[in-house]
């Protein structure tokens, strides 16, 4: 029994849509285990294709699989900010870190492995690839804040912010998803509003967000 | 001329001296250039001996070398947590962070290479060594607190205000040096503060602690 025979569906798809079925096929996997355990032919298996496939697609083997999953899973950590810009700012925030920790949930092992450093698919693209998650999620901050030009002190602030939200993430990880995500979620965004009022003291442009904070809440 | 002619010293040196000064040319190297951008022959000149002396110290090679390099760098930073257990503890923190930022100031290019991720030189040892660093840091803390059994809340916040002092040192060293290194420490030393209040709102442990550190100031 070939797959071809096994799987109707195997010839009707259209390139575009064979390459994304193996790239969820990859990012369900890489999600759940470090990349050095996920092979090609778990990922042919998983998509229920044939190995010489999954090269057709990704010549450049798990390496070239491995980036273009991140990107695809970049892609969707970066949906998580998209927030309309009505109600509350500190209710935006949360609603946006609760679709941020609920991806976390999801790919646990895989956001581990790629947060953690030393994996041996991590290169300067895989980098620069969780770089742009975080940048592209400090301006989605300034941007709710209406902040245009935002000065050093309140960049620094919102970028420390963001990097203690993905280390308390991997924490959460690391033991065994405690406390409650609804806590932990409710925790970050009073530390975030505890760590502006502190740059506050310092920065008047700062200052101004935390009174505006403090009205519209 | 040869470099033993040149050198008087080179035969002196025990071999714990040879090694030990071939590490300090590394770090000053490595210190302030990526690791991609250093050569064992870099370091050869440096140190004023011939690239064979160098590899017949680290045969392994530049990874070799980065990693001892790095293995000693974290123990000089290690050095910067040792703060004798007497007067307010923000006070000790305080001056704890001047010995740390002043490393960062000290060993920029290296600092930002080593913990940006992606470079060539990272792997899971490296990472290792840097995590060595960051539990010390907590460790430390835990223990000037007089904490013995931290539960998950406050370790938490502490490992994330370690991760944010990290952010901020990267993010600090891109900025030019700005803010100033004391306004940075005192801004750091007063967020260390409020994360504290806000777990201390949802943990016990906390509070106590910073009732204690209300006290104490």
């Amino acid at each position: 029994m070939t797959p071809q025979a096994s799987t109707p569906a195997y010839r009707r798809l259209s390139v575009e849509e064979r390459r994304s079925q193996l790239l969820d096929a990859a990012l369900a996997l890489f999600a759940h285990r470090a990349p050095e355990e996920v092979s090609l032919d778990d990922v042919a298996e998983q998509a229920g294709v044939s190995r010489p496939l999954v090269y057709r697609y990704f010549p450049g083997g798990k390496q070239q699989l491995y980036e273009a999953a991140l990107r695809s899973a970049a892609d969707e950590l970066r949906h998580c900010f998209d927030e309309p810009r009505q109600g509350p700012l500190l209710a935006r925030l949360t609603r946006a870190l609760d679709r941020y920790l609920a991806f976390v949930d999801e790919h646990d092992t895989g956001f581990s492995a790629l947060l953690q450093g030393g994996s041996v698919a991590e290169t300067s693209r895989t980098t620069a690839i969780v770089d742009g998650v975080r940048r592209a999620a400090a301006e989605h901050i300034m941007s709710h804040l209406e902040v245009a030009e935002p000065g050093p002190r309140l960049r620094m602030t919102v970028r420390m912010w963001i990097t203690a939200v993905e280390a308390a993430s991997l924490i959460w990880l690391d033991e065994a998803k405690e406390p409650p995500v609804d806590e932990l979620r409710d925790w970050l965004v009073e530390q975030f509003a505890a760590v502006l009022s502190v740059t506050g003291r310092r920065d008047p442009q700062t200052a101004e967000l935390v009174r505006l904070l403090a009205e519209d809440a």
